[in-house]
């Protein structure tokens, strides 16, 4: 069964823990990999390329995009992220399950090129928990906690574009949550029609 | 999140191993339960009316049936056996999820009475496996072995119709993809419009 591998494509609003529940869904899935993402900004110390960015020219770049050669790209503060296509399909090609932590805006447009990934929004078990949990960090001011949690609920408010909701009440259920997921759309007929062809020819 | 449950449909040929990936299945979940078959045959000694069957006359079946009290049945040798429609939803409104072990054909009539069922098929890893696991019962001669596979054959080529497939390849992780396939429908977005209305009326 080495079928093409999934693309993942996973969104929630700023302080729900993606990365965390991630984190701890990679663990246990050493088949998965993160999407390296290009971008146009300078390599920080220590980034290496293709590691931490596929790090490219703003020609270059541009010229990604006429080709249709990256699946959702934005602009912030003047330079250019997205997601290469290339790098995408090669991981799937080797069955690798590829996982695209972006936001529902990037989303929206993964849908579009790619009508086979699985979108998975990871929501806050409630509104006050989002609430507690962009306080918490300390680091921000009143203002900037308003302002983020405006963005989370326009983001929550989206959440119904996508196939699943993986509610982040406990990173390791979330996490489970997740590989659940994965699990359960490997189990699909459209990924097992193979396999029914296969065991009925045998005889 | 206290969701209706949901009724999964478990079909697969004769050898497969279903009833064994179900046991295991089962152990890890104490929110699942077996649908409990109504039956006209009379009860044998030990069976109890509610747990093993629920035993009814003739004419109650029947009326059932004309009641679209049952969401599907059938008839060997003269017995009426079926699933009795009450008895599934009051699970289910309990939150239970329930499991319905049945034939492709019986599958069939539930997907026209229940299309939010969830249907899973159970392959074997391959038709020689099969053959094997038929042949090494050692309780059947060859004419009745053959029987049953050409009737295996006919059942695995309408797996197509179910919504995944989970291949038996070992018990423990046919189980673990049922269990995931269980999880992941749960997360799916139809099942989640109330937590995301709950977490954005939230303030």
């Amino acid at each position: 069964m080495n079928n093409k591998g999934l693309l993942l494509v996973v969104s929630g609003p700023s302080g729900v823990g993606k990365g965390t529940v991630l984190k701890e869904f990679l663990k246990t899935n050493p088949n998965a990999v993160y999407s390296v993402s290009a971008t146009t900004r300078s390599p920080r110390p220590g980034e290496k390329n293709g590691v931490h960015y596929h790090f490219m020219s703003k020609e270059e770049f541009l010229h990604l995009i006429q080709q249709d050669g990256v699946l959702e790209y934005a602009v912030y503060s003047d330079h250019y992220y997205g997601t290469p296509r290339e790098f995408v399909n090669q991981m799937r090609e080797q069955g690798k399950d590829v996982i695209l932590e972006i936001e529902v805006q990037g989303a929206m447009q993964v849908k579009q090129k790619c009508p086979d990934a699985v979108f998975v929004f990871v929501m806050p078990p409630s509104y006050q928990v989002l609430k507690d949990r962009l306080s918490g960090r300390g680091t921000e001011d009143e203002k900037t906690i308003t302002k983020r949690l405006t963005a989370a609920k326009s983001e929550l408010s989206r959440a119904e574009q996508y196939d699943y909701i993986v509610v982040n009440d406990q990173v390791e259920k979330a996490a489970w949550r997740l590989n659940a997921i994965v699990t359960a759309e490997k189990c699909k007929m459209n990924q097992m029609k193979q396999v029914i062809k296969e065991v009925l020819q045998y005889d």
